[in-house]
């Protein structure tokens, strides 16, 4: 380590004296520009590149007391969803000066703790993190180091720290209210498992809608299924196809992609016969033969405003920090499963 | 930094009386356990959960001269293509005692030579890279630090060091036999601009099967599209149809999906009429309401492969490297639209 110190105060020598400049001023226009003049700084950005200097930012770091490494913790990198809140996180943090590290807890609760362990053995600032089912108690392992953990996509007391998440209640209601307003006839829900928060809270919503619209939330017609997949939404529409429902909400967009292909094989026509939304607008919303009406989540705002709070919280070291659990709204998109 | 240095100390300190065993085997058994009998080990294992003691492995890494760090250059985290590969390195690193940077370059060389800075300056032990271009010479920022890199999905010389990429001459070469095998009537290619490497590949490998049919490969009927988009595939089936193709491989998943709705449009049916043969095997290929026969690309063996030459490379350090370019084999996968 001492000859990696010794090499980065040569290289910052070497820059000064080419800038004609002090080396607190090399220093200050890495570390502090807003000290720096303008031209100088220019000066001395040029002397960097002539010479080709990398400074070395993970020792400057440790010196400093506050490391650079971001940790973003994901169920999966291949789900279209976190790979979304992944693009953003990844640009954002770089254009801040930090570097994120993914993690990919492929829905097992060791390799998730696993990694909590390695972010708090590497002293990451900070992690932002769609923890594996309801209990955040592994997070513990990031405070013991002091690494701030904000959650995305989930909710926490806010006591427990930030939190940034999407209100799914209002995507269920926005999707029913869009059939009650189109469709005649019964309205039906294709839904996983209601000890996800997720999906309990879509039907939530969708019984709201129909409540809003004076009608018995009692009515909604549901089905349950136990893996959001297309062959679930197909099996599940050829359960209901001959219940006739005027218009199917599935709390996913491979659920609707299914429904259609199993009123298709039922000789129920989509949308002419029955209107399908689903939820999500991924890509195969679009890519599918016919482009699903859905409900978009604000993928994008969700991954900046974790890195807001989490960037918030990390450089108020010493000041006051409260913490805040936000809530973004989803919207609806209107395409021809549901017209 | 002397703090923190300082904290790491007394928790070795503690760990060891707690075990009973000296501070230098808390040290081993952290850092090279394969000095350290098994029972020993878990002795200072168990004292570590106990204390909730975290060791500082960024600034051990430092004292021993080599970062964990390893960067994950990709052009796009949406494309399922580079999020397959990003879920498999992140694994595979995490599996090796490394930590991995995503950095996303967004098809711009801007924010690609920035992330090959921010990783140069954190001493990353090396990074995996799909470069943008042909010109590889923004990765020279990461040789001035003993970063290694390693290209994915990439070629260059292997005197420039290691690489790891799929055979697409061969990827080409099985679509169209299997249109030879399967079909009558001609043979049409739906295309990206030939100066991507990967599309010239495809195309040469699809002349190369109609020549060892005995065909001339001059047969082939080429469209050419400037973005691989479902809208592209679409409007180049449209043209295509009035020729009567009895096979059609398009060079990517996209691309059928879109030649699929234009035959229909133009009221060809697929694949009584006419085959289509896509590339890639993303998720749409069975998401579509009509599976597609398409080539799938080994994503986890590229991942796997990159890792280990990177690691191979990193670890061998004060011994003999020889650089390797490892290329893979894509397989035929049979579905509806080319039964």
């Amino acid at each position: 380590m001492a000859t990696k110190k010794r090499a980065h105060e040569l290289g910052v020598a070497a820059v000064a004296k080419r800038a004609g400049v002090s080396t607190a001023t090399v220093s200050n226009t890495l570390n502090r520009p807003h000290m720096v003049a303008p031209a100088t700084q220019a000066r001395v950005r040029a002397a960097i590149e002539e010479l080709q200097f990398v400074p070395n930012r993970s020792a400057s770091a440790l010196r400093n007391g506050s490391g650079r490494l971001i940790g973003l913790v994901v169920p999966d990198i291949v789900n279209p969803f976190y790979a979304a809140i992944a693009k953003v996180v990844a640009t954002a943090t770089r254009e801040r000066g930090y570097v994120m590290a993914l993690c990919v807890s492929g829905d097992d609760a060791e390799v998730e703790m696993a990694h909590f362990t390695m972010l708090a053995e590497q002293r990451a600032a900070g992690a932002i993190v769609v923890p594996l089912g309801a209990d955040t108690s592994r997070l513990a392992r990031l405070r013991l180091v002091d690494a701030h953990p904000v959650l995305v996509d989930r909710r926490w007391p806010v006591d427990d720290g930030c939190s940034v998440a999407i209100d799914d209640e209002r995507g269920g209601f926005l999707a029913v209210r869009h059939l009650l307003e189109t469709t005649t006839g019964a309205v039906a829900i294709i839904n996983g498992p209601l000890d996800i928060p997720q999906c309990l809270e879509r039907e939530t919503g969708a019984r709201a809608a129909l409540g809003a619209a004076g009608l018995d939330p009692d009515q909604l017609i549901t089905r349950t299924v136990a893996e959001m997949t297309i062959e679930a939404g197909e099996t599940a529409a050829l359960e209901l196809a001959s219940q006739t429902p005027g218009g199917v909400f599935t709390t996913n967009d491979q659920l609707a992609v299914g429904a259609i292909r199993g009123f298709a094989r039922a000789g129920v026509r989509v949308p002419d016969e029955v209107s399908v939304v689903g939820y999500g607008d991924l890509a195969l919303a679009t890519e599918s033969l016919l482009p699903l009406t859905t409900i978009r989540q604000p993928k994008d705002l969700l991954g900046r405003s974790a890195v807001d709070l989490l960037l918030g919280e990390i450089e108020s070291a010493g000041k006051r920090h409260h913490h805040e659990a936000v809530l973004h709204d989803p919207s609806l998109v209107v395409r021809s499963s549901a017209p």
